[in-house]
């Protein structure tokens, strides 16, 4: 099974369970004969795919009542991949979802860590500091590195833990981010498992 | 008594319990021969005074072993004002400091309302929406206004009210954010009233 996730700049390749990545602009649907199965957050691109009958958009066999219209469809996939846990893509933003028994119980959406702290460094050259990971979240904090990390930090990983549920990781910041949280599962083919949920229960293109 | 809080494009003074606002273009510190305080985050006007002896510097009145040397002064004025609580001073930046029977415990601090939503803004169009003040904080979002909205809140406004002390909001977003916390009390003099605490107990100038 060929599976991509279509990005703004980039192609997310997983052909029968490898990964590999590959650039817009070297990109030729046309080279490709065989079915595959996308999502894509880019609109240009997704118009030009219509064409194709060997590409096959996901996003057309979601239940989009279970969701809302305007949620992103890596953040519906990684909820697909999960009938029961918070799911927590750690990318440019950081997105929480919460699913239950299978139907989806809503979400929030934090900034992203890059944003953040390019946020920060933006109000103040003070404030233009890296993040030190290595704090104590619990405790408040008496340095300018600590203030801001406790800051953007302490709050979210205190919410995600008191959702009361099994927390799954995903995205480029999973690593870093889960070892805050209690017992995190980091699993970055969360988008590629849903899509294949979604492919093996509906309807084939 | 004559107060000055000085920034970096406005002084905000206070008078004889009158406040006014000035911009730094229009200032002359040769204009003034009364005794005045001031606190400042700008170098630049804080080198200039150091020649007037009727300008004295607050913060030579602190007791910089109570806090840590980055901390911005008009962090430091806040706390001064109160011996027991949390004050949350929402301004470019939230910062947010424990004061326990007059002592310093620590603090931390989050981006400001207008930082956070230009930092949505700028990680996608369709995070390019204002906040929903409206919006209940306790349940997870399905809209996108929403979940940018709870994604900075609840987490912040979770963290604030765990603190379990009272909450003293000042700043320039006092009014928003005091809505969201549970019996905080908005005091929007709080700077000047640390300055007062300090004079009245410090060496004079």
């Amino acid at each position: 099974m060929i599976l991509c996730d279509i990005g703004n700049s980039t192609l997310d390749w997983y052909i029968n369970g490898i990964r590999s990545k590959q650039r817009i602009m070297d990109f030729n649907p046309s080279e490709h004969t065989e079915q595959i199965y996308y999502i894509s957050v880019n609109s240009k691109l997704s118009s030009v795919l219509k064409a194709y009958d060997n590409w096959c958009d996901i996003a057309n066999l979601v239940d989009w009542n279970k969701y809302y219209p305007t949620m992103g469809i890596d953040r519906v996939m990684v909820c697909e991949a999960i009938s029961e846990g918070v799911i927590v893509d750690a990318g440019s933003a950081i997105t929480v979802d919460v699913m239950h028994d299978g139907h989806y119980k809503g979400g929030f959406i934090a900034l992203g860590l890059k944003s953040a702290q390019e946020a920060y460094a933006k109000l103040s050259p003070a404030l233009s500091e890296s993040f030190n990971f290595e704090v104590d979240l619990t405790i408040m904090a008496k340095n300018t590195p600590d203030a801001i990390t406790v800051g953007f930090l302490a709050p979210l990983i205190d919410k995600i833990n008191s959702l009361g549920k099994p927390v799954y990781v995903t995205g480029g910041d999973s690593v870093v981010l889960s070892q805050l949280l209690c017992d995190a599962i980091v699993d970055d083919l969360l988008v590629f498992k849903g899509m294949i949920k979604l492919i093996e229960k509906g309807q084939l293109c």
